[in-house]
């Protein structure tokens, strides 16, 4: 893990970017005690969502915890995926057509960036856990859905999940949602244009763990209501503290 | 109002049981300042409902608000209805044979005790804000989440709603949930044994507000998770205070 930059916000948050295996990311640090990391997960773009990001990253360290994010393949500054490009053209057009999305477009969309993705968070929480003052349990919170979903089942660092229902999910990714047992917190736009709200619920329902809570809120997909950051602080609070 | 019985609970919450028109209450005070009034919905039977009423109601004293409830039409003490035993029979019948409840069914039975019950309800509002330190604005928290819908289209009063979806809901009040426009939490059992999860999310849907939400939880009708009385605290310290 290659440190590329770090300052200090008006708040006192430690903000330092970094460069792991060639994967852009952001760390954010209180300079107190040691914390449990929160992975914030995002549609892709880094720079795009930068401003999102830390606005989360601040809450996150506010209530205790270090904040991180990785890019996401073929997004930002990433080399392009040419099978991506072509998958999220074909869903858009099916969408502006008003056709059915089929599910081999899903799963060209996402089965390849759920399969590159999560073994880069897994090496990535390898890297800052190492880090002093970071430290488990780790949380993971935002979309995309399918990644946090597969990295439930397969990281066992993981401790607890928020996971943002915003974007279309692959069948095989609802099948192995049974596997999940960590306590989970699902945010559902109701309205979102982009999501499709009967996947959303299937996938709630497949998901295996025990404790596992929806909120779903009218409007669209950026329009999460204020207070659900404040049930965000208060879900974390009871599984990573 | 004709007040029954009075008397001070161990942790000083003034419980005052009354019979209005004939119809059995109780009323959960504090001594202090004026409190909005939250009145706590149920699905009949005070006496069988009384220590799921009083832990709410204690919460609701706690939180700066009083809270009063009913008896239902044809529950507990008060006269049956030979038209909502018939249905409930047949819903008991369609259920145990595993096949689908016919509409005319959950509106042979739920119809009328809208019908009956909201205008109760009402008359208890204006009976209940007429005493010393209680005062708008209303809220209404629980099932039978039919009466709830009713009652937040036609009672002014009424300032915000805590539905718990748990029960049969006709299509006649489906359509009505369009014109509710206070701010809503809806609960959801995801595994309600007793409830119909299309249903309830077909009513989430159709309710008109613009801020409404939806907590959906594992478990079944009565497994209601302790942090959501946390968040139903939050949600009228929002509205009512």
């Amino acid at each position: 893990m290659h440190l590329t930059a770090a300052r200090r916000l008006d708040d006192g948050v430690d903000e330092r970017t970094f460069i792991l295996d060639g994967i852009p990311g952001v760390l954010w640090t209180s300079g107190s005690a040691p914390a449990p990391l929160i992975l914030l997960g995002h549609p892709g773009g880094l720079s795009r969502m930068y401003p999102r990001l830390v606005a989360r990253a601040r809450r996150c360290v506010a209530q205790g915890y270090a904040a991180a994010t990785l890019e996401l393949p073929g997004c930002g500054e990433r080399p392009r995926s040419a099978v991506a490009d072509e998958a999220r053209a074909d869903l858009r057009r099916a969408v502006q057509a008003g056709e059915p999305v089929a599910d081999e477009i899903v799963d060209r969309l996402v089965l390849p960036l759920v399969e590159q993705a999560v073994p880069e968070c897994r090496a990535a929480l390898d890297a800052l856990l190492a880090l002093p003052g970071i430290e488990g349990p780790v949380g993971y919170a935002g979309g995309v859905i399918s990644v946090g979903v597969r990295l439930a089942v397969v990281e066992p660092r993981l401790a607890a999940a928020l996971l943002f229902a915003g974007s279309y999910v692959p069948r095989r990714i609802v099948e192995e949602a049974r596997q999940v047992t960590v306590p989970l917190l699902v945010l559902l736009q109701w309205d979102d244009e982009g999501n499709d709200r009967r996947m959303a619920l299937d996938l709630f329902d497949a998901l295996g763990s025990t404790e596992k809570t929806l909120h779903a809120n009218t409007g669209g997909h950026t329009g999460v209501p204020e207070f659900e950051g404040d049930d965000a602080d208060r879900f974390f609070a009871r599984h990573l503290t």
